[in-house]
């Protein structure tokens, strides 16, 4: 373990990935020199370099990167230290052509992109932990490096590997799981469609086939890909633990890649770190952004995260990449710091003329220092040097929503009842309530310990063990308020039905099972009466067996016409509501409203569009507040404005656009972690 | 053959796919009772069995197949014994990796699907064909075993198969079918494209390749694969006939599955069996389900057929999966029965917990017993059971539509005049006017003695023989009444245009030639003037030359404006009909009701919803009436109703939703063969 | 080089492909009989016939071709011979089958379709010289012959090849094009994603990898691609030279296939000529067929050129396949002849029975002489008859439009900032206004003599080099107009951008640089301020930095909301505009006209649908004009009717859906080349 957890720089680390490589020595003088006046304290060094660093097997080329590490330093801008194995180079590969990825058509994986390797090739383990003791043991003790960054964002743009090595490994794996065949074929219910192993050797990856393959083979396969991609990882970070103690990280995806079971993958790193990009087609991306804040701030069990890369303006991936316009870089840079991030970097420094990504923005953009951008970059370098004492305080949630990637992989998977049946969709649609409402969400598993959350929903837990439901039941029965929303509880761990009708673990505190799902079809909508009201539902219906429940609102019309759609259990101490289809925004609004009142929680009262944050300090609570309106907003609050040092007494202001960052007294966090 | 063609169960067949295998041996007591309970006579076993009881090549294991065999016959239930060989196990494959079909674009089939091998794989015809005789050796005398069910669903999911197996059968098959390379080169019209082959080893499958491949070639292909699929059933039917003369059969997909030519098909085996699953998107899919039940009784020359498969709820594989709504499941199985269904079974008995297909509803469901679905299936069985009488009695039709899978094959090769002529619209357009009408429908070739028929429909015979064309004119000659839709009669058997014109071979009874096809722009809709109406037609026009026929309806715009849209010759004795654009609805009924008129055929007088049919027995004539309306109906009707046994004196109202089957007095058939 | 540049016939060439031996020889008789009767002149022959010629390697029969050839020459007409090198024989692929065609994903193309080979096999190469040598050998001096038609399409259906044989010359290529490593490695800016290459063997063709691949790297391999099949024509037309001095020629496929850089290629042709047809869905193809007669005249330096295919009606490989209408043809043909060809042939003579084609319609359609499309052809016929004088005369155009396939290359790899972009939609829509305006347009290169032009409209330059640009900001300031639409002058020849912000090596001219690129969301629309009145605007803003420039339209709202959204700057004697957003038609017609005032050029006064070209004779003009509209129309004229003979005195009639060629007084032209 690393000795300190945090690396060594002061206050609120910024700066982006650096990439010097990529032009002439005379630019690398003007780059450091405009760091110095953008606040820049930490940049992201070497995570494409190995082509340039080992220009041939075990032949290494440091000299560049010592100088512009020594360069960097004698800047004062700390150094955050690729491992450069997300691109092995074209040699690597030359040599070694069978570790290139296959797809589930079989289609060997070119070079000439980003390219990563097959997890499973020995000689590409065996490559990646050379080059990182290699660095390790050449940086651990320059001054000027001060954490670890390996890899980058495992498992894209590729993770599944159907090549021979991996076909190799997931035996292995599989074996080392199952103990025996019996057990395998069991787990994976094999006496459907004739699927039967008798020989280790028969059991393969699941690649291409006539049909549908196996759901529970599938669902394993997801996760010896994540137990891969993690080990490719641990073998890394364990040659630099050889050499060095600074923290080690890499960069996550939170909830824009799904691949990798960040819960897991937080055990491993010292310092959680995570890229995050808006989604252009949202026009309200900030509440995304607000979802991935908050997840890589619970993975990481609530301390303090990186932001390891956004940008500044527009990214070039997407099918229409929108520009941000001005003010909201810094409205979103201050929503991550505000949910828990204490780094605020982008990718990139200087926008690269050359590539794949020369059209994504950058702090230094193509029309150089004369532009919106930059001039934005050095303000927001500036306001962030206002926020030191910030860091190292702390985010409280009176609410979880459980996110389970095991349970959306599962899910996932082919031949569902509908394709209008989203995950992501149902975490949103309720997540966006209350942060309309400001109230402050965790992330967590079922099977987290919840005793300390007011209230806990699970939009799209397909997937749940028996032990999990229990330990859910648990959270009710001591006076926790749960909200089940619909297709959850379906299967357990293998993808196998839970006997007795869906959602049946969850009975005790629900007093529902489901007897049969109701999709709708394309388009169709419905009505459902709730509290007097009618309000519109669509996608699903479920037909509900209830035990011990009171129907709270009712289907007016479509397949469950006439039957409960959302019900209500006093369950020991605690309140089970269901909600068995999908309302509109004004629907879930006034559920909500009544769940909000079972769980003694109520919204924060601010005008629409003001977003609220706060982070609680060891003496002070600092609050965010972050103005996504065209029109100024007013909130009552007490306390010191860190940008501007003025008071704040009794009502903050905060412009269309703008943000505020305000010292306020100490509250008695409302719960969480 | 056989020494009886249906199997020895009394009364109406009732049941499903049971899949023992999935379940421990404590299941199967309780599976047997309740099947007891909802009446079922009749259960499919072993369909996906293979790796289970032959668990290594000719290593058998039949104590588990005994036991439950044994235990369903100790309960009086019979046993349609299936041949595994849709799914051969993982030991094949790994010992037989060359065996695995092979897609167009050269990707092998993986394992761990539903996984059919190659049909041209000589080492998967040997080891069907040996677990085919050893079944039928050990189970030919078993009392419980009524019949035999060889493999699943032919076609589906791979059918066609580029492997290097099929390739060289493709070969043997062509030199069969040619027996020079002349008469390839000529019919295939490889003078086209510089296509012409010297040498028998040249000629390839048609794999993908730069452009579109020849479509001689590609509908030839579809014959092959056709015709080697028939060789694998054949080829376990003849095994099993060495041991057993108990009927055999291979279940169908009727209107679901166009790869497999059931004309052929019906004549080889000894009773036609059928799987249906509703198409959820279709609000009216028990217009489908009619189509599919009226084709598997014409493939069979009429003869009393088994409904193999359908389900009591949702599927699973569709992208809404749409749940029947109570009632449903028995207006759909009395559908089926009405139209000559001596066997109601489903897929399957009990809801599997595991695979691909968890989310297929059952006769028991997930939820178990104390479920709509599971009492509906109780109620069913029991009216089943008051059935026993209409077993063998026949359906009799005054109307064919021409059905012919060869054309279906050749319309649907690429380059086409419009992607939005399609033929399955075209049949479903008139036959669902008919349904509409209560005017019952065979399906047939247009090589059939069509004499019966008092009316013959061609939606869609674009590939039409010369030798078929002259059997048509030579049927409306007679005094038969015959309609052709646009795009027919284009080709010949080797996708070959017609000389003269398309439709020229009809020309004797349309006394049209069609100049010139003219598709409409994506969207277009224009107007027909038919019998002093305005009609809307979109998607097709077409330049008739006019050689002796009256013009009926006109073109008011569009690309045919002014010309003739719709003409009607006498011809000899009968009349002939083109209909050269796609009408509404509304101008369709408006065709068809002066069609019904030349044919002397009249709609039944019934409300709309309510579906009638017709079943002629010995001495009494059984009416279905399926009331698929949201209202009550009434028939004027005298008899007995078989549900009840009370009399009907005049008037038979049948409840919305409801379903009646009376015993009325014989009428003289209307027709039909 | 040749003798003569232009076949020896006369006047206007008039026919089509004509493949007899897709027919029996009774057939060949009534061909040449119904050639005559329609007028036919030249047919082009030979196309796909290789397996039919040289029947296996280096075995040649000829008879066939010897007697066609004869029976055409005693008939009068000539012959444009063609090389079969675009479909090799089965027998080459079964010998040679490393030379076929491979995809991104690694699918190996095999026969049974169009098959081009590989480019870069040696086999290939070989075998295409031998026949195209054997051919030319053999028939140089047979009197019919006049011309020789190498190939057919380069480029498609299949252009860019990832085989070994194509691995090996792109390696070449590029060292050729290279010299050096470090070159390669600057140019592809390898450094980004670590793709640095120390080794030439590790350089790969971009095939299918995990994301995108390096674009320079892709923009390179069109480059390749386009060389590699030029230098397959360069082969077969050296091999022909050798024995034969009549002209060679190639098929290009002008707008509607940007795979070939027909600059390039109409350097190495005698005569250009082009396929063209009607993209079915566009209500005004007359406007895309238009373009390809201007491009084909253009990239050939305004020499008079062949139509080589066109169609007589309806197509077959589009998704609707829309026949044309009466006269619809006759406007078609003369359009390409009013922008400058001199010959207009079709595919084909006589509609094919069989094959992939079997629905294109021909000049002898399969409803046979007694048909519109036949009697249509035969007038044609006569009236091309009349327009001998026309041949050889001249088109002049005052404004020239940037058409650079390189550019496109580059523009339409992955990762743009906005989909909804497309370098065809901006170029047809200025080319639209001015064929609106009837102002005859020519296409350019950004780097060719622009002087002759008054006015320049770049409306997809989105990589250009600097020296272009140069040759644009020189054209300006010597008093030319430009127009430049957004998303150009963005990259240079290796997709790397330039530095400066975007636009900037135009800034001389327009007075502007570009901030940042602000695309829209999906169906956004936004309201532009021009002249006073408001105009919507669409997919695309800029923020545009001013050093130099008026404001003539402003962004009201949208991401630009309050900036310049059209600029314009005297600069020198000229004027620079430019439109960074995409304007509807009116907005756009709005902008031009003022565009129109600074060149000191005016629209035709013509009206609505009368297209009117002119070309220009020795000592006369030749006005056609083309009456697209359902109405008749008046033009303002004085000259003679050449099909009727007929003074036209003051005033042209045009019937509705007409065309008339006028023999008018010689104007001097208004510049142009």
């Amino acid at each position: 373990m690393p000795a300190s957890v945090w690396p060594a720089i002061d206050g609120i680390a910024y700066g982006g990935d650096y990439n010097p490589e990529q032009w002439p020595r005379e630019v690398w003088r003007e780059d450091v020199r405009l760091m110095r006046e953008a606040g820049v304290n930490l940049v992201s060094v070497g995570i494409f370099s190995w082509a340039l660093i080992e220009t041939s097997a075990g032949v290494f080329d440091f000299d560049w990167l010592d100088e512009i590490i020594g360069l960097l330093h004698e800047n004062g801008i700390a150094v955050d230290l690729g491992t450069p194995t997300a691109s092995p180079p074209a040699w690597f590969f030359a040599e070694h052509p069978d570790t290139r990825a296959v797809n589930r058509d079989g289609v060997v994986m070119g070079f000439g992109s980003r390219g990563m390797a097959s997890h499973s090739a020995p000689a590409y383990r065996e490559a990646a932990v050379r080059i990182a003791s290699t660095l390790a043991e050449r940086y651990a003790d320059h001054p000027a490096v001060v954490m670890w960054h390996v890899h980058n964002e495992y498992g894209v743009p590729v993770g599944e590997d159907y090549s021979e090595h991996a076909q190799r490994a997931w035996r292995g794996w599989l074996q080392e799981k199952y103990g025996s065949l019996d057990a395998l074929n069991a787990a994976w219910g094999t006496a459907f469609w004739g699927q039967h192993y008798g020989v280790w050797e028969h059991v393969g990856v699941p690649a291409a086939a006539p049909s549908v393959v196996n759901p529970a083979q599938r669902l394993d396969f997801a996760r010896f890909t994540d137990a891969q991609l993690r080990a490719c990882f641990v073998a890394e970070r364990d040659a630099i633990r050889r050499f060095s103690s600074l923290p080690v990280t890499t960069n996550f995806m939170a909830n824009q890649h799904h691949g990798c079971d960040l819960w897991a993958w937080a055990r491993e790193v010292d310092i959680v770190s995570d890229d995050h990009y808006l989604w252009a087609a949202d026009v309200e991306g900030e509440i995304g952004l607000a979802i991935a804040a908050d997840l890589s701030r619970s993975v990481g069990g609530g301390k303090p995260w990186i932001l390891m890369e956004h940008s500044t303006s527009a990214v070039n991936w997407q099918p229409r990449n929108v520009a941000k316009r001005p003010s909201e870089m810094a409205r979103n840079s201050l929503s991550h710091l505000g949910r828990g991030a204490d780094g605020i970097l982008f990718f990139q420094w200087r926008a690269g003329r050359s590539g794949a990504e020369k059209f994504h923005s950058a702090m230094l953009p193509h029309a150089g220092t004369e532009s919106r951008v930059f001039r934005e970059v050095v303000d927001l370098g500036a306001k962030l040097n206002r926020l030191a004492e910030v860091r190292g305080s702390r985010v409280h949630a009176d609410v979880a929503i459980l996110w389970d990637f095991e349970s959306f992989w599962a899910q996932d998977l082919e031949w569902r009842p509908s394709e209008d049946v989203s995950h992501d969709e149902r975490i949103r649609a309720f997540y966006e309530r209350l942060w309309r409402d400001n109230i402050t969400v965790d992330f967590a598993l079922p099977g987290h310990d919840l005793s300390g959350y007011k209230l806990v929903i699970a939009p799209a837990q397909y997937l749940l063990r028996q032990a999990d439901a229990d330990n859910l039941n648990r959270y009710v029965e001591a006076g926790g308020t749960l909200v089940v929303s619909f297709f959850s509880a379906v299967v357990d761990e293998n993808d196998a039905v839970h006997p007795g009708g869906f959602a049946a673990p969850l009975e005790p505190s629900l007093g529902i099972r489901v007897e049969e799902h109701l999709p709708l079809r394309a388009g169709a909508t419905t009505t459902i009466e709730f509290g007097g009201a009618s309000h519109t539902a669509d996608v699903w219906h479920e037909h509900l067996v209830m035990s011990d429940a009171e129907t709270r609102a009712t289907y007016v019309d479509g397949p469950g016409a006439g039957m409960p759609a959302v019900t209500r259990k006093r369950h020991g101490a605690g309140t089970g509501w269901y909600v068995s289809t999908r309302p509109d925004a004004a629907g879930l609004a006034a559920i909500m409203a009544e769940v909000y009142a079972d769980a003694g929680i109520a919204p924060v009262d601010a005008p629409a569009g003001l977003e609220i944050v706060r982070r609680a300090g060891d003496a002070d609570d600092y609050v965010i507040a972050i103005n996504h309106a065209a029109t100024d907003a007013e909130l009552a609050l007490e306390g010191v404005d860190l940008f501007s040092g003025r008071a704040v007494r009794g009502t903050l202001e905060v412009s269309a656009g703008d943000v505020a960052v305000i010292r306020a007294p100490r509250t008695a966090p409302g719960g969480g972690h």
